[in-house]
Formats: C-alpha cells, sequence, structure tokens
C-alpha cells in the first residue's frame, strides 16, 4: 500500500479511536476497557472489509495502528479528565470524519480489488458504518444509523461521487478527496439541519 | 455454483431483505438506512458462513444479489406507503422463509466443502439464525433466538432432516427440498400453536 | 497442533458453553436456543480470531468442540434442572475461567503466526472478551466489559506477564501457565474486592 494512504487509514484510525474513548467516558468505563473500545470503534470497520475482500487484516502485521489507538485514546482521556464534561457534538464529529475516512479506504480498497462499483459502493458503507455500529451495540446505545438524520446514505452518496470522479478520469487521490469531502459536507449539514429522507410516511398504527 | 443454486440464494437474500425493510419501517428509519438494514439481514448469515468456510464472499464478485436487496427493498416500501401499517405477521412470516432459504444454504455449502454432517447441521443454523440475529441486535429488539418459540431448533430438525435424506440416497436437489420444507414447516407451526422445547422447569426464583 | 493445545483450547470452549448455557437459563430460553448460546459464547471468540490471522476455523474440520459443548450443555441443564435457582457468581466464575483460557489460547496462536507481541496481547483479549461480548450483547445484558471491574484489563495484564515469561526464555507451556493464572487471579479478585483502574474521575455533568 502506497505510504500516504497508510497515513489516511491511520489518521482515520485515530479519529474513531476518538469516537469511542468519548462514548467510553460517557458510558463510565474504567481501565484498558476504554482503549478495547476505542479499539473495537476503530478497527471494526477495515477488519470486516478486509476479511469480506479476502485481504491481509490491515493490523495484524503493522503494530502502528495500536500506537495510533493509544495515543489517540490518552490524550482524549488527558482532555476529557481536564474538562470533565460530556461532549456530545465532539462524539458525534468525531463520528462523521471517520465515518467519511472509513467510506472512501473501503471503495479504494474495494476497486483496488476488482469489485464493481456497486459493490465497492456497498464495502464503502459497510466499513464506514460499521466501527460506530458495533460502538453504539456494546454501549446499549441507539445506533446512529437508525436515527432520523442521514447516516449511511451519506456514505451512498459520497460513494457515488468517488465512482463520478473516477469516471470524470481524476486520479485516486482526487477521488478519495471527493468521496471523503461530499461524504464528510453531507453528513455535518445531515447534523446542523437535521436532513431527513423520508421513505415512509408517518405512521402511526403499529399493529403487532 | 449450479445455475439454480443462484437463484436459490437469491430468493433467501430477497425474502430477508423484505424482513429487514419491514424491521426498518417498523424503527421509523429513513434515508438508505433501509436499505442497509436489508442488506445487514440479507446477507449477514451468508457472510459469516464463507468467512467461516474460508470461500470468497458470495457477494463481493456478483453484484446480482444488491439488485435482488434493492428491488425486494423498493417492492416493500411501495407496499408500505399504500398500507400505511406495520404487518408483524408478515415480517415473521418473511423472517421464517428467509430462515429455512439460509438453512439449506448453509448445508449444502458446508457438506459441498468436506465438513461433517454434525458441522454442517451447525453452519446451516448459523446461516440461517445471523441474518435476522444481527437485524434484531441492531433493532434493539429481543431476538428471535431468545424468545420461547421453537427458532433455531427448526433449522436443527431441519438440518437432522437433510442429511436423513442425504443417508437415504436423494439428490441435492430433494434433500434441499426436505430441509426446506421440514424447517419452514415446524417454524410456522410453532408460530401459528406457540410451540415449546421445555428445557428447564419453571423457576421463579433467580439469585443475583 | 499439539495434542496437549487442543485439550486446553477445548477446556476454554466447554468452560464458555456452561457460561452460555447459565446466561440461556437466566433468559428463559427453550429448545436448542441453550445449545446455540451455548455455541455462540464457546466459539465466538476462537472463529473471530482465525478469522483474522486468516487461519482455518478451529472448529471447522473437527466435530470435537462440538462434542464438548453439548455435552458442557446437557450437564449444566440437568444440574440447573435439580438446583432450580439461578447462580450468578457460577456464571461470572465460568466467565472468568473461559476469559483466562481464550487470552493464553489467543496469544499463544497469534505468535505462533508471526505477530509482534503488541498485535498478540490484543489478540488474546479479543479472543477472551469476544465470546462473552456476543453472549451478553445478544442477551441485552450490559457487556461485562462495559461495568466497573477489570475485565478486558486482566487480559492485557496476562498478555503482558505471557510475554515477559516468553522473554525470559520459558516454555511455551510454562508461558501459558503463566499468562492463564496471572488473568484468571486478577480477574477473580477484581470480582472479590471490586477493583478498578479509575480512567475518569468521577463525572455529574454530562452534557447531551
Amino acid at each position: 500500500m502506497a505510504t500516504w494512504l497508510h497515513w489516511v487509514d491511520l489518521a482515520g484510525v485515530a479519529v474513531f479511536a476518538v469516537a469511542g474513548t468519548l462514548m467510553a467516558y460517557k458510558k463510565h468505563m474504567d481501565g484498558f476497557g476504554v482503549v478495547v473500545l476505542a479499539s473495537v470503534t476503530a478497527i471494526g470497520g477495515g477488519t470486516l472489509r478486509d476479511m469480506i475482500l479476502d485481504l491481509p487484516v490491515f493490523w495484524v502485521q503493522d503494530p502502528s495502528y495500536f500506537y495510533a489507538i493509544i495515543a489517540a485514546a490518552l490524550i482524549t482521556i488527558i482532555w476529557l479528565r481536564n474538562k470533565n464534561t460530556f461532549p456530545l457534538h465532539y462524539l458525534l464529529f468525531a463520528d462523521a470524519i471517520g465515518l467519511a475516512f472509513f467510506n472512501v479506504m473501503g471503495l479504494q480498497k474495494a476497486l483496488t480489488y476488482g469489485a464493481s462499483p456497486l459493490i465497492a459502493i456497498a464495502l464503502g458503507t459497510m466499513t464506514g458504518v460499521f466501527g460506530g455500529l458495533i460502538r453504539d451495540v456494546i454501549c446499549r446505545e441507539i445506533p446512529l444509523v437508525l436515527k432520523g438524520e442521514l447516516y449511511a446514505t451519506t456514505c451512498i452518496i459520497g460513494g457515488v461521487a468517488y465512482i463520478g470522479a473516477l469516471l470524470l478520469g481524476l486520479s485516486a487521490v482526487s477521488c478519495m478527496l471527493v468521496g471523503f469531502v461530499v461524504t464528510l459536507a453531507i453528513r455535518l449539514g445531515a447534523m446542523q439541519w437535521h436532513w431527513h429522507l423520508p421513505v415512509f410516511q408517518p405512521h402511526d398504527k403499529v399493529d403487532e
């Protein structure tokens, strides 16, 4: 893997580790359980992606990802101990950046290994969504993918933008930049202005 | 893989996609999050099966599964927008058919790749149960496998019927038909008449 | 794999199967759902470990693990039907032994296949924690890794002890014994005397 891609991957891992540590703080976790939750959030999406593509899991032969996780978790812990209040908007912001990073990494890796555009968009979304999803499931929070605002949809739109840029002949770096910016911008917009994409009409009647 | 097996797999994927979309409706999900939940339900079981058997994951090289998921989700969405009421029994019925489909697909694939009968029954049950299980876990519902009626048990009995048909010298198609019908019939019977297989005596005393 | 290692693995699987069956009893599960929950708890951690290391999943070619699970579940069921009360401390005790077993098996397998010490500790912790984690997530219990007492931390300390013993030139058997005893002793101590490793200061203010 090219060096700059490795740094992109490390950045996504670090940002999701921050999001995992913030959630661990919210849940009053102690001990290295904090680092475990940070790790699960940070490497969950990429691990699933590599297992599905039958590639060597990215962190098994390369300890630098764990150094990034431990560093990101420690800095967040020190910062939280000084501030001593839970910043939900920082958690959502870190989650949004991680989502965009992992979406383009998933797209890029899937296309490199011969997946079709549709499958690449699916794998990008899966990579982006999965880390935060298992964090929320473990912590018994309502997963962000279930809440009203656009979440998985932002990955799909970012993926379409990436494929569009690719068809226009842009370089891999530019495609990833386009996909990253589109995913992040739409997710931040959805958080700010509560964007929805109504699929179902409002319904009160639920026959059970 | 033979063509007819591909169609069986596609049918199972489409039916579980319907079940995932119905659950997304119940949970008031919006945007492509509906398609994401439908996909997780539909390909979760088979993805786990293929990763455990170390085979190429079935949908990575073949976009037809995603077309089936998107078509099944769209038809269900249109149908729900017209009916505008949540039909729990349709969700349970779609789940039962998906369970039976994936059970026989898991059995068939495991036996093809040299697993022993006991392991094949375990993998069939895992394939059948896992898609619905992660759907329920993500949606914070009580997983069907935990509820009182026979659920995983139906896969095990269907698996024993499949192995029995195989020992009687029936063809692969006939074995799959036997396993499918037995699994589905017992699951529908359990839903209709609330069949139980009591393992523990009723207990009120829970020392914690 | 050496014969004695196979027996260590079988013992860990059986102990986690007991923990899964005890949880199934607490949740009033019926039918073979009990065996399914016991299996998920017992083989979840090792399955994830083998998929990440891209090794053949340990139970696919070897039915003895399922015989161990079924035997352990049956004995626990018979014992529970006679006692007819839920023993939470037995569940926690079985979980602690399984945690220690799977931690050293994960460490041992990761080091055998060329992982660095840091990655081996991460994989050992993951192997130990994952089986009980999915059991708790499926059963909608607060995962033990989230609760206040040391849990994942005990695996990390046990892993450091294992690596330390390795650096001192001890044999593989001795290293595993050291890792097992350290992990189990610290976990049992944490359960008995409610050991914590405070990472965050107590905080009441949670801005959401």
